[in-house]
């Protein structure tokens, strides 16, 4: 039996940086997660963008529960690895992580995110690209 | 002229999420950038491990800024992308993130970083290996 | 004015390593490449798959070319960095990678490629992901 | 009891892609394995350089092998993912991938590689890095 939504959600409020971050996951679905950061002049790298490790932390996060959905019940979820291409500056006023398992097994699971830069206003700016790998304990 | 020590140590201090995280860099050398970060229980995963987002956003900006070590003066450096490998779970009293050069271009650079955790009468236990590429602008 | 795909054939064809594969470009438009390989007993690995670095090998031109499909008249392309899951054996009667841009910039393009394993009256079998960054020349 | 360098050697001769490429292994020890290619007309890409993929065929094999000599006799190796940069254009007499495990674990062994490219009279050139994850089974 796959690990319920509310056992996601309750793993990923332990998870302090997070509430650090104010990351919170506004969608947790079977095999998609989503999580969002708010903007936030202390999460910055030296140009006022948010910082790489902030975009890849959600998105990092997001894959590890997107993972943790399909593992059965009682399993905790660990990043192996994970590649991050940056693609545009992260700015705007949140970042969305949306995080999709492309592959489910015993063992690991393969998961690509995408990290998309939200304004009111104006089209969403796909900011980062993240493909992981992912271990059930 | 590659950019100078001092320089280097000022655009990280811009870096308004190292401060966040409580970051320092505690070596500047040409091709080399320490970045150290001390255990905090509000940067924790589930488990209460350092988050796999702060050892990979302490050794980020450690490849950054051993990039722009080597960068014309004026430069600025952004991540084009990385990769991490998670290795150990990150505890201890600090972890330390090692960043050198190992390919400096005109436009980019690649690092190579590893990150260890530090714990008083214990062995340093290496926690990440990161390869980045870094562009100037 | 982006290079014509007649020009990026052409580049593709003076690559003697597909030739050596017998891998070949079944699709190339902007921004979308697709080159396969047929199974052959000596491109496999110690289990009678195709070997990993084979099936790496089409998805990085097709992400190089995808690439140069959007790089103004007279650019070459050279691979930066790319990163592979394996998600599954290649077997089968051929292999299809199918490699879209998703960023182009002046000097750096970032792709995707999706590697299959096609066999009749079977249904394709994702084996691979890559995630690439090339660049214009 | 650790897989017996022999059986390394054996497991590699199964390799057909391998001998497809003229790779062969020169240093098969604890935890490192060495696999060399010559220079050969048919395995470059466009500008006459040996192919991305030739380079990391040969780093992935290396890594799987040093990967299983430090796995339990009659395991065998698949690789999970790798992450190429490459550095400087594979030119030269022969590429030399040496590749050693940095983390061995139960299931999951960590490598990397250094790929580099020698001619007679010239200093060696570090042409590709990779970083690999491999699968016991």
């Amino acid at each position: 039996m796959p690990t319920d939504p509310d056992d996601v959600r309750a793993s990923l409020e332990r998870q302090s940086f997070m509430t650090l971050l104010g990351a919170t996951a506004t969608l947790v679905e079977s095999g998609h997660v989503r999580i969002e950061v708010p903007f936030r002049a202390d999460l910055c790298q030296q140009n006022g963008f948010l910082h790489a490790g902030v975009v890849t932390s959600v998105a990092d996060s997001a894959c590890g529960y997107a993972a943790l959905t399909l593992m059965p019940t009682g399993s905790d979820v660990l990043s192996v690895e994970f590649k991050v291409n940056m693609l545009a500056p992260a700015r705007g006023e949140r970042v969305v992580a949306d995080a999709r398992v492309v592959r489910s097994g015993r063992t690991l699971t393969v998961c690509q995110a995408e990290v998309h830069a939200v304004q009111t206003g104006r089209p969403d700016v796909t900011v980062a690209l993240m493909q992981a790998t992912m271990i059930a304990r």
